[in-house]
């Protein structure tokens, strides 16, 4: 089943927005079997809108809006899409008092323009909105089926799921594009890809794709166009053996964080963590707290920028720092073990490095940094020069702690 | 002057990638005069792309693509675009030397594949690509004008700034869209239109939309369709106009970042900087460090998640921690004084709270901060209560905590 989309808003246009609805539903209706043939962007003007939703619906006869649903733009889009089906308003006081009722609960009254949006074209089924003002608008006849749905992401998210979704699922009862990624972090993509050559001649009718970004690569798999059970199985199958391959290197599916698998492994062995960080500045900390219930787990850190913060906060021996550098395993491991001593837990981080831009030299270019990992009785260190700017030097190594730790967890 | 454009890819349209130029194209573009006045978006084959592009060049003109350049898929959109204008292609040896040599630099070979992205049709200008494999392409002939970017947003960018944008402007030499941003922090949406309602109606023919998000509320002001200079003044001098109203919450303009601002800040004063650090668990750190030459100022922080850890570490007092609870105004000044004699430093802060979604009580709900800092001789203490999850509580925390160490420095 075909299916184009209209956007509709002049803030697309100009810029100010960036269309992240478009993918979101990308996304799901392929998942369901709906495929997205064009989708249009216009302004807010009843011309441009007109003429794009006539063109879509005589191409597909199947067209989703988006946006233009707004108290203050809603007449347009609703009133010309309407036109095209010959249909006039009514006015639906059951709308007019949930909408009344949402906003008394926020404390306000609405506005006179918000009337409008309880205004209906006589034909068109409400796609009730309990998550905001303008309801979602189904329009079936003989031009074809239109779904009118708000702009503002997380309203549309919704209707999606709970309206359209179900209504669109029963028609299309076909071939589906679904897929699932394997997240991995510590390789480079060019090792990946020589380790996995020999499945890839192997994976038809599933594409793998690499998905290369700055906290380690993605394995996505896609099945096309099939059925979707067979879809489910060869993507958990196939996975499967992708796992089978690079498994050391899997840390997780489908968008998990590493600190969220860090923190329940961690959590599972009853063992407490702490920090020293130098170069990553809180970022490791800032990672692991992300995670409700990290309380569990995570005790501390310090934070030491300067030489002399390494010294009073961790115990980290001047002479050391003048003797090796504050930037080398010895310190790394220095400050893992003034964390594990400091906060009394049973693994421990240290990382220091040069994020850069400034403070390289030819021994230790900008990117370099040096790690210790502590746990019950494993101790590793290791030294590596990222590339990229500062934020993804930060970025990486932050990564790079956090799973080298939950390598440690998983083997000991 | 109207422009269409028209994003080709089947990833666009199935969702697996979000379709960031099309937002940066259309700022760009405004700000240059070239109003663009529909986008639309195709998958990768041959009819879909030349109907889509007939049919703008129809109604403008004036098409610009991307994507649908790589090495794969070049020949397709290229030829369906050579098509429209009935030429014929050309191997051009300079384009394929300088890809021999891009690709010798990374120590690799040209693929079979990488033949066709030196093929040009006849009268097209080549626009050169420093920055990756696939020109960029200008066709101009009776159709009217067609101009072909890579995808790939740094690329797209590149060639946009440099090629595109020159020979455009100087063709469009009329109207443009521009805006300015004042940024705003610890004041929500509605407080800062109460503040500004005098001033909103004298601001035309600017606008003034407000861009609530999790740092703060941005203030847009945008100036529509004026001559180039008459916009910049205007902006200029009504963002003063705002400022004089507005001034003691704004930290900045145009997407700067707020602990940027507060490190420069700091410097000019030779003012040191440490953090005590719970709920935020090492995010204000992570700001502060984000900040290339934030060493000059930043000694450190303690991130003491747990109570022990707040006593070990930052010295502050089980008992106090017994008697008034860890969120509490005192245990944040605690942590900011323990963090100031520690870290030796004349400014600190201490940030203590319930980030959720666990943890909350009725006397202190999720959400509840507290915060202390110190600067020179002066001190200060605030509780709030942030709405939103657990990701949103602490970015406002460490913004807060940024903010109001920022308006002392200014004030001191």
């Amino acid at each position: 089943m075909d299916l184009e989309i209209v956007a509709i808003g002049n803030e697309l246009l100009l810029g100010f927005t960036v269309d992240t609805n478009g993918a979101e539903l990308g996304r799901a209706l392929a998942a369901i079997g709906v495929r997205v043939t064009r989708r249009t962007t216009v302004g807010d003007d009843p011309s441009s809108i007109r003429a794009a939703v006539d063109e879509a619906l005589r191409r597909t006869r199947l067209v989703l809006t988006t946006g233009g649903l707004g108290p203050t733009r809603d007449d347009v889009s609703k009133k010309v899409i309407a036109e095209l089906y010959g249909w006039s308003f009514r006015f639906h006081d059951d709308i007019w008092e949930r909408l009344v009722e949402r906003f008394r609960r926020m404390g306000r009254e609405p506005a006179p323009a918000n009337r409008g949006q309880a205004e209906v074209p006589e034909g068109a089924v409400v796609l009730n909105n309990r998550w905001g003002t303008a309801p979602g608008l189904w329009f079936e006849g003989t031009p074809g089926i239109v779904i009118m749905l708000p702009g503002v992401p997380g309203e549309m998210r919704k209707l999606l799921e709970h309206e359209v979704a179900p209504r669109l699922a029963a028609r299309a009862g076909g071939a589906v594009v679904l897929s699932k990624e394997l997240r991995t972090s510590s390789i480079p993509e060019s090792t990946l890809a020589t380790r996995l050559a020999d499945l890839e001649d192997e994976l038809a009718p599933l594409s793998l794709a690499y998905l290369p970004g700055v906290r380690g690569v993605d394995l996505r798999l896609t099945a096309w166009n099939l059925p979707v059970d067979e879809a489910r199985n060869l993507l958990e199958r196939t996975a499967a053996r992708l796992r089978a391959v690079v498994g050391d290197v899997v840390y997780g599916e489908d968008g998990v964080d590493l600190a969220a698998v860090l923190v329940s492994r961690l959590r599972e062995r009853n063992m407490t963590l702490s920090l020293g960080e130098s170069c990553t500045g809180g970022l490791v900390g800032a990672r692991v707290t992300a995670i409700a219930g990290s309380s569990a787990v995570f005790q501390g850190g310090a934070v030491c920028y300067s030489n002399d913060a390494k010294t009073a906060l961790l115990g980290v021996s001047a002479d050391l720092i003048a003797s090796v550098g504050a930037v080398s395993p010895e310190v790394a491991l220095a400050l893992a073990r003034g964390a594990r001593e400091r906060f009394g837990t049973g693994a421990a981080i240290g990382v220091t490095g040069i994020a850069g831009p400034d403070g390289g030299s030819e021994d230790k270019p900008v990117g370099t940094v040096c790690f210790a990992w502590l746990l019950g009785h494993q101790e590793q260190e290791a030294r590596y020069v990222f590339p990229g700017n500062r934020e993804e030097v930060r970025e990486r190594a932050a990564q790079y702690a956090l799973h080298r730790l939950l390598r440690m967890a998983e083997t000991d």
